[in-house]
């Protein structure tokens, strides 16, 4: 497979959930024009992601829903289950905990941890909060691969190291700490930076016709 | 000035966060090259990016911090301040109550709404939950410019077409729903997708080496 960009694989995502509510509404073929009104985008944009993976609709027909839905959910890993902590108990911690669509998209959360002793040994969600100090032995002892970090800013490089330990063996981070993140090659690394996605908004009302 | 694309945008917050912490440790210049260390960048991409916008480092000598601070607060828009709203008062929706960052970049929340009479005029953050039914009125009364959007997914595009109506007079959304969005021409809006960026992690643990 050749290398593909972020923008592709969130064009994936958005198929994926359009295909989700085509299936639930039992329709069992779609076309690229359909798929491409749903999504805010051109056909031909559809069809060229699609290809790239070696799903091709049948002209006049289109693509069948249950077997792309499948082939995507292959390609984006959703065949599988991944265990995901949250470094973090406040509010947006707390969110992802009552977040349901992480659950039925495979990422099981099975982890959440603190520093603060008010809230270790509390339950959000049904989990019990973990002391942040056995963060490595934590986080192999229940196997994660992903760690969502909602620490504050100024502690959240020193909390990805810890993850991305030997010790540890985290292979991915999701960052909401709003501050820049470094990781080692092989780690990968998504940020969401709530401050920034404002921030373009307030650049585009000052700059109308711009973005 | 020349159309600019969302990622330079992105950039330009985050060496904002750089001005602000360096300004805060009273450190007067700053080089190119210290701005793309502390980003994860090169030297050149922070010239090309400051140089758009007719800020110039003298050479040896860097970039005054507070005179590129201020500049990038006002192409940003940081140099006012804005009214926003939030549209549902669940988990989401009071993470963002609750982040102060929001507030000291010039970011009011000063309406949230739901539809849930068990909310409704209940206090959060110190607001008062207002009934969705009349969201229109209160979008208006509080001069609201940024709309962020926190309602369940069949819920979204109702709400936001209602917020960028006439009578509301909303110009920009950040939506947190977790479906595609389209608004008017001449409205700006902006994604948080939580379950897309997680994807985004699950294919690359799926598929090593690429992202």
């Amino acid at each position: 497979m050749a290398r593909i960009s972020f923008a592709t694989i969130r064009r994936l995502s958005r198929y994926y959930r359009s295909l989700e509510q085509a299936e639930s509404r039992e329709i069992s073929t779609i076309s690229s024009d359909e798929l491409a009104r749903l999504n805010g985008l051109t056909a031909a944009q559809v069809r060229k992601d699609l290809s790239f993976f070696g799903a091709f609709g049948r002209r006049g027909l289109g693509y069948n829903v249950p077997d792309l839905k499948r082939n995507i959910a292959k390609i984006l890993g959703l065949d599988k289950s991944w265990n995901v902590a949250v470094v973090g108990a406040g509010n947006v911690g707390r969110a992802l905990l009552n977040f349901d669509q992480f659950k039925k998209q495979g990422f099981i959360i099975k982890l959440i941890l603190d520093n603060d002793q008010n809230k270790i040994g509390t339950q959000i969600a049904g989990l019990q909060v973990k002391d942040m100090q056995h963060l490595a032995q934590e986080m192999r002892a229940n196997s994660i691969e992903i760690a969502v970090i909602c620490v504050p800013g100024h502690a959240a490089q020193k909390i990805v190291d810890m993850c991305v330990s030997e010790e540890a063996g985290v292979k991915a981070i999701l960052n909401f700490a709003p501050v820049p993140i470094f990781v080692p090659k092989g780690i990968a690394l998504r940020n969401i930076n709530m401050a920034v996605e404002i921030e373009a908004l307030s650049f585009a009302l000052t700059n109308p016709g711009q973005l």
